[in-house]
């Protein structure tokens, strides 16, 4: 979390004139979002979030991620919504980096959620998935399974500096998932990263989804193994039970699984540790002197995956298969 | 510019059920400041900004720097009020950390100030300087000439890998200034870090100052000094005629400033530009791995520190003797 840009502020104020958004009023970098440079903007009409694209954003996607939030805005969900210009365009230039303007949002992130936020926050990704029927532009995800290839491949001769045997678990939990993953689950747009400091609450209740820059084309089932992983854990590495049930009943709710779905879940689940194992050690073993960020553990994500590798059924999260 | 602590949601509400500030509506971390965490906070009855005083700075100066903007804020300054708890204390803790609550302030630090923003700051300060008389807690500034010596010691030995030579000037500059040092000049409260990402502005208009964490008791001519050093220069080294001109005027219509202070100015502007030189130098040599702040370019203040070094006399900086 951190402001990777500086932005000089006559070239805000110029960049500034091509929005009909009044005088500035106060313009802070924030600590939110790990990959792009965040700032709170206000002026005489309101709030709004300025994000700069750092260098790990392709430009490519761009138009993807506006795309997707426009889109999601104008089906009701609370998310940011992106401001155009007096040209129309959301998408424009400063700093030398691709800029957006956004909507400001109200809320917390919980560190700790606790049930009845979980039991929101599944409820949200539903509504989610819902609300991106539609959305005709697509992106594959970098981050599935042949993406995981080149992680392993990129990871594994340093595996075992962390931990003594982690080359070995992940290279053999890599061959089961790509023997086993499933090709055919219901898909469409996916968040692809709600963890907790993605989602605004008031109290129990969401008020809003943040940072759609993982947001891609996938198994919807999958963004709920995500979300069980990132929401249904203690900071011990217990596995949550209750959480889990009130975040899989919540989503169900709101949008019916498949047979195919649930049967699929603790496989997904086993994949999307894998997924946020593998990058958390690649950034933990490819540190880079000076960064801003600090890298996430990545064994935290190897108790998730052994966990999931044992789990019985999907009655593990909540769900029955008839 | 960094937040280094973590806030917990839960520890957070419990903290602001000790003020009478309504409910919690949004919290964001904000990179400002380099010492401490800051973040804005928002709840129903404003915004507000909570800083958490990391371990840099000594609790046994909290009270000073507390009561100091209590007493600015009564004179009428606009810098940010330290908000009272139901108990009428200021000072509490949070996430085992001395925290305080403060106003927010709105506006805009400028990256590259102008003529007219820099006469405002030498209004600015020398309104400071009289707003602060009458403040009753007193703190030496831990950063003049004995301070200096330290980090001349600390410094010297690994001095030239940053620059050839450099160790034999600071020493000279050293010994040359610890001679000269005045010893009566009119004193009181200064900031003592003025720099433009310290000041606020609505368009030239200063609209407040920020980050009284290096405030001191010590000479006002000094303080002068440190604006001339942190406004008056250009990105290229050179020195901005015009810009000191307008800051030392403006100052001066505001506190007239004694024949001494006048003569002392350049012997202050070159201390000023040593002790900037010097931290810096410190903090480059000790660069702690894994830090979330760049450390500042020392050199920059060596550019300076020459510049003032050949000052043939106050007129350089826009004032005249007689």
């Amino acid at each position: 979390m951190a402001v990777y840009t500086d932005v000089d502020d006559t070239a805000l104020a110029a960049f500034l004139g091509d929005y009909a958004l009044g005088d500035l009023l106060s313009f802070k970098g924030i600590a939110e979002g790990v990959e792009n440079s965040n700032f709170l903007l206000e002026t005489t009409r309101g709030r709004f979030i300025l994000t700069l694209f750092e260098k790990r954003v392709a430009s490519a996607d761009l138009p993807f991620f506006i795309g997707l939030m426009d889109h999601l805005a104008a089906a009701g969900l609370s998310c940011p919504t992106p401001i155009h210009g007096r040209d129309g365009k959301a998408l424009r230039r400063l700093a030398d980096r691709p800029a957006v303007i956004v909507s400001f949002l109200t809320g917390i992130s919980p560190r700790r959620p606790n049930v009845a936020q979980c039991a929101s926050v599944g409820t949200a990704l539903a509504r989610l998935h819902r609300a991106g029927e539609g959305f005709s532009i697509r992106r594959a995800n970098a981050l599935s399974v042949a993406g995981w290839h080149r992680l392993v491949d990129d990871c594994k001769a340093m595996a075992d500096t962390v931990k003594p045997g982690l080359a070995e678990t992940i290279t053999g939990e890599f061959a089961h998932l790509e023997r086993h993953w499933p090709k055919h689950l219901p898909s469409g747009v996916i968040h692809a990263d709600l963890f907790p400091d993605n989602v605004f609450f008031m109290g129990d209740d969401v008020s809003g989804l943040i940072d759609f820059y993982f947001a891609c084309d996938d198994f919807y089932a999958y963004d709920l193994a995500i979300c069980l992983n990132a929401w249904c854990f203690e900071p011990d590495g217990a596995f949550n039970a209750t959480k889990a049930m009130a975040l899989s009943r919540a989503y169900v709710a709101e949008r019916p699984l498949s047979r195919d779905e649930v049967a699929a879940l603790p496989l997904l689940c086993r994949g999307a540790a894998l997924r946020f194992l593998l990058t958390r050690l690649y950034d933990w073993l490819n540190q880079v002197p000076g960064a801003l960020v600090r890298p996430k553990d990545p064994l935290e994500y190897f108790t998730k995956l052994r966990f999931h590798a044992a789990a019985p059924g999907p009655e593990t999260y909540g769900l029955a298969l008839d």
